[in-house]
């Protein structure tokens, strides 16, 4: 397999290099770049020193038509122009960022601000939320890849919303996440000084993965009621923790919960149900593709409370990203994607 | 003025020697402890070397009556029977523990695990949430501190729910506090290389903060409906951000919100309302006794979000205890605790 | 005392308002912008709501000529044109920037790569290290204020070199900051995500307080030996640790290290010998304008460790500079700047 | 090959377990306590689930014999009772405590402060400093994992010190390291509220690992003067940084220090020499077995600077226990530890 990553410099280009670097499948990995031609990748990225000393590629598209795979990992806004003219050319395409999950555009321009891509490329994407796209996943052509919050927050809710446990129309999703989401690019809002010893709530409501969730509970758990959801930045690299809180509909207990859960994900390596729980934390999927469900019904208030763990780079980005891919070409889901938490 | 502390050695008792060493009315602070008389306190602790360098002094009755104040910054268990006997003996009593909050003495047990405090202790304490309860301070032989997470909660909610602004019967709470809330006794939850990297869910449906904060609402709000509350550890020593959503009632708009917080807290000079934010955390109250206050309707949901921020072992703890102690000597509310907050 | 200040926006700026604001002679504190005329202070720093909610004000020398003192936190190369016009005209100058430091114009231009203040304006400035220049401060029209690392080694070195009792011809001297000494400006380095979780050497034999730090050796010691010095961050905000290392010269003990530096401090109030000690750290010092040092000989090898801890932001800036002040205007040195720290 | 580990619950442990999870040559992974026995592995360890569900297995002579090596990670003092008696009996043992890394038993006592091994037992190790000694570890019975601290600081200064480019008898080492190299077991010292945002020194002139430096310093480089060593712990879980300094030998350059690394290290694929740096840290090896180098030499004082980083749980532990394993074996060095680092 010949890969290509657009955007490498950034997060989900790095762990995308990190994680494909050890995937059996992959013959060799290319990078492009649109401003830096010729660099040599371990000079700006130390760290990647003796496994990948290659130049930067330019983009062009004669060139990106020759692989079997493209990955692209750039901020919002670049691929709806770069990734159309490549549909059908040759590549599967995966791209990270948010330009192709909204199948709304008036949506993306009202949450992302920006212009959306061409609607025939929209409509041939496919939302890669693996464990529930599967499918649609193995004959897409252009992949949008979830963003890190959905992730996190669809695959604990989904099975409970699909089977009307909970009710649709009371979810409070409250979401914690490490600063390496708001991606390389310095800011006040990422600067150490400013973002250690804080935890704070930033985009109050306006955070543009809320149509993302709420499209797809409408597509895969036919619920369309708007959702309550927030995102607190805490200070840590990685990591994401999603509390949802939703009341339970009548007559639902917390054992169906738990195995509305373990049946929906019984044969999905990635998705792990913790039944009993002190602490329950990030670190437990640190590094790896899992993500970790707890449910825990509150007797007093009748409520059920779900929480969900990943790291936001790996099933939040990168490590569905090559998830997805493995569905497309047929290699077993797990390719690639074995590593261990750094529990510490 | 003559100030006792018992329990220093804990994160609450060395945040007391921190503000009332230039609290400008006090004139001694001494130590006592249980089970270390005679370590001198700056030996123990170092960063206090030329600051208190007295040994620390046997827990006496006796001894204890003769002092003007007396704070007691012990794990819950220690005051119920400790602090009775001294009651009525001369000394103001301040109980930074939770054995004299909850005046239903089954709940301390079901909650607590623990021998609640005899009834006619309790009777005669009274809740220090200084904003609320300034006139029964006044005059309090015994005060009940409230809690770090109450205190987070309280004073963002009870404005809203007094008034019937908002949904009393769907309240959800989500906290998230910095591992000092912990103390100062090391265990696997609060060994660093388990915490740091890590946002966590803890006591998940159990904290006994629980039947505080729902005694508080009942007591100042009139409302009995069980909360939703939860609560997470984040990698940071100090600081509680507490986000809490509710359902408008009909007619409510965001202004009467805003002006119903600013109203209450206008006299107030530790609660501030924050109106325009992009991004809102602990760190803006970091090392003071100030909780600050936002809030926002989400149009979509009909929902309003209310977050507010303190610095757990200042608001949160000794900060308010000194309140309370100005407060019950008639001093200025801000007396020593003008510290500016630390935002880097 | 009416207080002006140049640079609020920098930490160095923010530390001084947050001390200031308790100092009793202090009675007000205006700040100066070359950008941002008008802005509300606290609309920008939350944090300072209800603190300093004045609009900052236009540099002007006339306006800034009726002020008691001034100080400026701005980054090099800044100072070096805005004071020397006000030197004479009224208010003390008290820079924190490196721009007045380096007695040697050629120094600073090989070091900073900027261009040197005027010749007359540095031969009228006064360095302002507290403990060791006094006399020269007091009567000072301008005073450059230490840099942070030079504050944490001079005060740990001097009293040793001075009274020749280790080897001035090879000191080795390793130091670790927290990140907040990079100032407030985001980059690379100072992004969170790759700063945390990582220790880092920088700047290489090249850090600009090299200089600064001989200078005061020869001035104060009275040698000329270039020393090896080198700079590390550590993923914290704020502190200091600098170990030192030397040769004791023939014949010394470590106890006469140890009296050395008692005798010498022995009626500086924020100079603290630590003699026993498991573990030292810059927790102790933290938020306060103390310096701790510690020191050992190691008889295996009869070299010398000497170990010291600052707040960077408090001794090792805006705490120094306004123990200046105190100097300069006849207070009690510590007047304003008791803050106990903050071991946690 | 069937694995066996002892001491699993320990970072070292936890360790192999990832490393070896993915480890194309191990068939069977069995882990064995003293106190835990049928204990789930998975149940005290959530991160491990569906990694390693198994219980812990009771330690016995005569089970462990039938396995091909056996790792243990303990304490320092259980293994030298512990394997013994299984030397020669069928494993090969690899122990990454400091119990069998002294050859002289009266080190041990003074050092250690404990009952040293037999000395037959102490005589059949090996020294498992992979890049220096990979001969004798191919035949070795048991080894003698290296310590973090001297991993790092050994492969940046034996070939210096070999080929007497820089002066023997002056060399001061200042390393940092994260706080996992503390073990899991909780103590003050680990405790996150008081070692989040501390640098510390500890155990100044004390430290267990200077006896091994310097007896492999005796041994690799043929010198025998004493070194200072000092060790400092930074807020951060993973990773060493060793700061070293030495007066070059008359005549040696920096070019040629640098290709002394080069040419030692040219296939030893673990090691890499970084040339150019504006920033080195422990982020770039971090989760993976490499060890970087970078090298500097200052003109002003005729001093080198040799800066070294590695992981202290992967090449200061598990990861260069598994690199002997796969000496011991015949297997490529790389086999199982071809991690990428997370940069981020």
């Amino acid at each position: 397999m010949k890969v290509g990553i657009i955007g490498a410099s950034g997060y989900g280009g790095l762990e995308l290099i990190r994680l494909l670097h050890n995937h059996t499948e992959v013959e060799t990995i290319d990078l492009f770049t649109s401003s830096e031609e010729g660099i040599i990748f371990s000079h700006k990225y130390t760290h990647l020193l003796n496994i990948h000393d290659e130049p930067l590629l330019k983009i062009e598209n004669d060139r990106l038509a020759d692989f079997d795979v493209v990955f692209a990992s750039t901020p919002s806004g670049v691929t709806s122009e770069l990734l159309p003219p490549l549909i059908g050319r040759g590549p599967k395409l995966i791209d990270l960022s948010g330009d192709f999950r909204l199948k709304d555009p008036s949506q993306y321009e009202q949450w992302y601000k920006k212009k959306p891509a061409p609607i025939h490329a929209i409509e041939k994407s496919v939302y890669g939320l693996t464990e529930w796209n599967e499918t649609a996943i193995q004959h897409a052509p252009l992949i949008a890849n979830p963003g890190c919050y959905p992730t996190a927050v669809l695959l604990s809710l989904l099975p409970l919303l699909k089977e009307n446990l909970i009710d649709a129309t009371q979810i409070v999703i409250d979401a914690k996440s490490g600063i390496s989401g708001a991606g390389n690019k310095p800011s006040q809002m990422t600067h150490f000084s400013e973002t250690n010893e804080n935890t704070a709530i930033y985009k109050l409501h306006q955070h543009q993965h809320i149509p993302e969730i709420e499209q797809a509970i409408n597509r895969f758990a036919d619920h369309s009621s708007p959702i309550t959801f927030t995102t607190h930045l805490v200070p840590m690299t990685r990591g994401i923790l999603a509390t949802s809180y939703a009341p339970l509909n009548e007559g639902t207990t917390e054992k169906q919960l738990i195995e509305s859960l373990q049946e929906t994900y019984k044969n999905h390596p990635f998705v792990r149900i913790i039944k009993e729980t002190n602490k329950f934390g990030t670190n437990q999927v640190y590094g790896s593709n899992f993500c970790d469900i707890h449910v825990k019904v509150d007797p007093r208030t009748n409520r059920a409370t779900i929480v969900s763990v990943i790291d936001n780079l790996v099933k939040g980005a990168a490590g569905q990203a090559i998830q997805n891919m493995n569905v497309q070409f047929g290699f077993d889901q797990i390719t690639g994607l074995q590593q261990v938490p750094l529990f510490i």
